[in-house]
């Protein structure tokens, strides 16, 4: 596959200025799964600099998730970190450095976007929050634009500092604090539910998702709500656990080692028996090792707790969560707890 | 589950000791996926020790994957590494120390082993070679004993210089070089066909495996036979095949970084395209996400190739058989090829 057929911009001309001002020599190259396949494009161009490069086979759910330990392991100089950030920049970890680079899609999501916004607007919502994950981001000045000449208002906010209008799976607090009130709804552009429903869960308002790769619309609120009941029931069911295991992940930017602490020793103090476990990748083939623990606080991505319920035996509880065990009522709940990043302790004594 | 009720001997007096003599302040526990289930019998008798305990929940798949990362991570001074080592015996390994614990299967396996030999010696094979796995070796001396006294000439050697008799699922090529010339046959006292399946790949020899955890005997060459043709043919396939990724693991005891560039670099003055790729632990979901390769050769641990060979959609191939790829022809292909942990390039132009 050569790179005009690929459907998706490396902005390869930048990521190769960037390596060769860097002096790169030895290159790991993360994507994740779904852009393993395009791999040959951006390995033919690292070897035209007489970079060798290595592929990390392992899973890469953002840049929470620098494969730093392999890196290091195959004494690459740089990791070329792909899809998760909207724009080519570099910054310097633990010796490595590191070379991000986008993944846009190329097909215009606009028309779509617009055909959303109509739905929202005949719900009487006008002022839009929007954003779109990092594979939009280029089309996203242009689809503001267009989306306020449809006759929306639209606003949007940044939760990293290097584009404004970027989406990513966690972090929600801060469209939160920021955004929710002066907004009726939002639109999202990006592939599956997985960021609206992030959004419907922090804000409880109407989202639209508009997917790109389907050309489809959805709206969160019905999928979303069958996921929270699903959840709701699976809380309920660990609060009657007494054997707990706290789930740490090594991974970079999921390693909350004083939190997941903090979390056993809360757990035990009210009685629980909780211990505390280590992976990098916390699959359900590993919780099911493990049949002394009935419920399981996963203190590393939230998304998982979230979206990936089903797939465990067991209840999983994010640490915002952690508070209705210690009471031991699910009173005054809300899907946005699952989301909140620490223990929330207030009103527990 | 109290320790008498465990079917294991974690020799947890001798690890206590050697924890306090090294003044163990916070371990790290490794674990077989199938002994995790025993873990509150460690994690109890650490905290005993006012030791902050805990478990790594990957999998553990011998002395050669050790965790360092998340021991290093999670700033433990200290791993148990449980089940695969025939002695509780201390190592250091940058900076962090390593406690072997065995985990002995309590059921004595001498009558069983007994029967296996009956068969053994009906088919003429009176000079044994004898093997256990780490978990009957507390029964080794007393079975060796117990086999002589039955009328066998008994033979064993060791791998690794801490116990005589214990085998361990590669490195099979110690075993031919010292003992083979000297035995008829071979009987395996462990769980499974994979111990007793590398002694035939390797030796071609008569092979019973006495299997303490069903109580049953497993002569090896008819599931074997069935093993081997698929590998033969899923070779055979490789040949064919344009598009090669060598895959690296990062685990310890597994990383060959450079005779996996070495077998690109072949690979390629062969014409074949082939690329370097990375993870710690390698599975056929993650070897699903490259589709521009249709053949693997697998620089870790030998025995994906051969027992999982049916898990992935491509060939495996092990260093030792790149040859017949290089070659372009199978002949003279033997199974023990696929145990030979380097290039054996003899005849190779």
């Amino acid at each position: 596959m050569c790179k005009e057929e690929c459907p998706y911009d490396f902005r390869l001309a930048e990521v190769v200025s960037k390596l060769k001002e860097i002096q790169a020599r030895k290159v790991l190259v993360q994507l994740p799964n779904g852009l393993k396949k395009y791999y040959p494009i951006l390995r033919t161009t690292l070897e035209d600099l007489e970079i060798e490069v290595f592929l990390s086979l392992s899973h890469s759910w953002g840049v929470c998730d620098l494969a730093l330990g392999e890196a290091k392991k195959t004494m690459c100089d740089t990791i070329l970190h792909v899809g998760h950030h909207g724009q080519v920049a570099l910054y310097t970890l633990s010796d490595i450095k590191i070379v991000c680079s986008p993944a846009f899609y190329k097909r215009n999501p606009i028309p779509l976007a617009t055909r959303g916004l109509k739905l929202l607007m005949a719900k009487g919502c006008k002022r839009i929050g929007l954003f779109t994950t990092a594979q939009h981001l280029n089309y996203f000045q242009e689809l503001r634009e267009a989306l306020s000449e449809a006759g929306a208002k639209v606003h949007t906010t940044q939760i990293f500092p290097w584009m404004p209008g970027q989406i990513i799976g966690c972090r929600f607090d801060t469209i939160v604090s920021n955004l929710d009130r002066k907004v009726d709804a939002y639109l999202v552009v990006g592939g599956g539910i997985f960021h609206g429903l992030g959004l419907f869960v922090t804000t409880n308002k109407p989202v639209i998702i508009a997917d790109p790769y389907s050309n489809r619309l959805i709206e969160v609120a019905e999928e979303a709500s069958q996921i929270l009941k699903k959840r709701l029931f699976k809380l309920m069911e660990a609060l009657d656990k007494k054997n707990y295991a706290v789930v740490i992940s090594t991974k970079i930017g999921q390693f909350r080692l004083a939190l997941a602490q903090k979390i056993r020793d809360l757990l035990r103090g009210r009685g629980k028996v909780a211990e505390l476990v280590v992976a990098d990748e916390i699959s359900p083939s590993l919780l099911l090792n493990i049949p002394w623990a009935q419920a399981f606080v996963i203190v590393a991505c939230p998304r998982i707790a979230i979206d990936h319920q089903e797939e465990y035996p067991y209840p999983l509880l994010n640490p915002g969560e952690v508070k209705y065990v210690l009471r031991g009522s699910l009173e005054e709940y809300t899907p946005k707890d699952s989301l909140v990043p620490n223990l929330s302790l207030n009103n527990v004594a």
